[in-house]
């Protein structure tokens, strides 16, 4: 019987956007049930003693990071731009994400997202450019973006963060499969095959 | 004509075991040439504002180091122990490889220190260890603890870790292929492949 697996992932992280593209297909072809859990990486950053994106804070890292996301999208067979401006705001999104998790859009937009920000260069910080990613899916944009601006959502979103940092997650993307832990675009394939054959 | 792979690893860490204990044959079958630079991470540490390890400093990333170190390592095949001292002092060790990189046992003597430490919980920053080591091998462990020592070898070892930062190394293991960096042992067929099919 197959466990879900649960995608932890920030929309301002580039190896997260790595993951987001092939989570779903992935999932399917396993037979494993796909489980979105956006967080806000700030927060749990700042617990780490960071004010700021890792790859800024460290620049050879930064450095690195580009030359390694422009290589690992290329063998993935994804178009990449690195961002005009890094970090970019994940708020929005990641909200209207929270509030519809279940929804069976919920990964068509998350994508979309992620495409936008990470290989059209947008910003998707602002909610016009969030309105139009929904508007493109059939989505009605104008109450997707209000009720993202709820307290009960708001809510969601800042719980979720802390649920993700009390079962030990420090970066993203990371995913979970009961309560085992595994960080980083790279550790998707260990992560299903757990999935798979869990308990 | 493939371009020589050059392998940049601490003897402390952890990831560095995993491609310690590949490199070797995949090099071969690649037909590749290895190159062995240990280095120093503590000083490439200490750029970065970190005094200690980060698995030390960052206490949620220790805790999943372990985890995920015993995942990999049972993955390829290899023994692992979680350490009872962490990180282990590298100094002897990476000094000797530094002094005799070039001959054919480097590569013997670099397993068996990362074997010691990671599969066997051995102190290998006593030198009986090390000299343990060494004779097991049937080399001079006398003569090569003393070759160690001397200034050439200590500064060898010192301007090869600022030649790893110079060239923008933030971790280990690390690889690169002309100017080409990678970063972790998830990376090394794409340094091999790399290497492969260079210029």
């Amino acid at each position: 019987m197959a466990e879900p697996l649960a995608f932890w992932f920030e929309f301002a992280s580039p190896y997260s956007y790595l993951s987001a593209m092939r989570i779903q297909t992935m999932a399917r072809e396993a037979g494993v049930a796909l489980v979105l859990r956006p967080i806000l990486l700030g927060p749990i950053f700042a617990a780490q003693g960071w004010n700021d994106s890792p790859f800024k804070l460290y620049p050879a890292k930064g450095v690195y990071l580009w030359q390694d996301m422009a290589r690992e999208a290329a063998a993935a067979g994804l178009a990449f731009q690195k961002p005009s401006s890094f970090p970019r705001g994940s708020l929005l999104a990641a909200r209207i994400v929270t509030a519809n998790a279940h929804e069976p859009w919920a990964m068509d937009f998350t994508r979309a997202v992620f495409r936008a920000n990470f290989a059209e260069d947008r910003a998707v910080e602002r909610p016009e450019v969030i309105a139009e990613l929904l508007n493109t899916l059939g989505l009605e944009a104008q109450a997707l973006v209000q009720q993202a601006a709820e307290p009960a959502v708001k809510d969601a979103l800042r719980a979720q963060t802390e649920a993700a940092q009390a079962r030990g997650l420090f970066g993203a993307p990371s995913f979970t499969v009961g309560d085992t832990l595994f960080w980083g675009n790279d550790r998707l394939e260990r992560a299903l095959e757990c999935a798979k054959t869990f308990g």
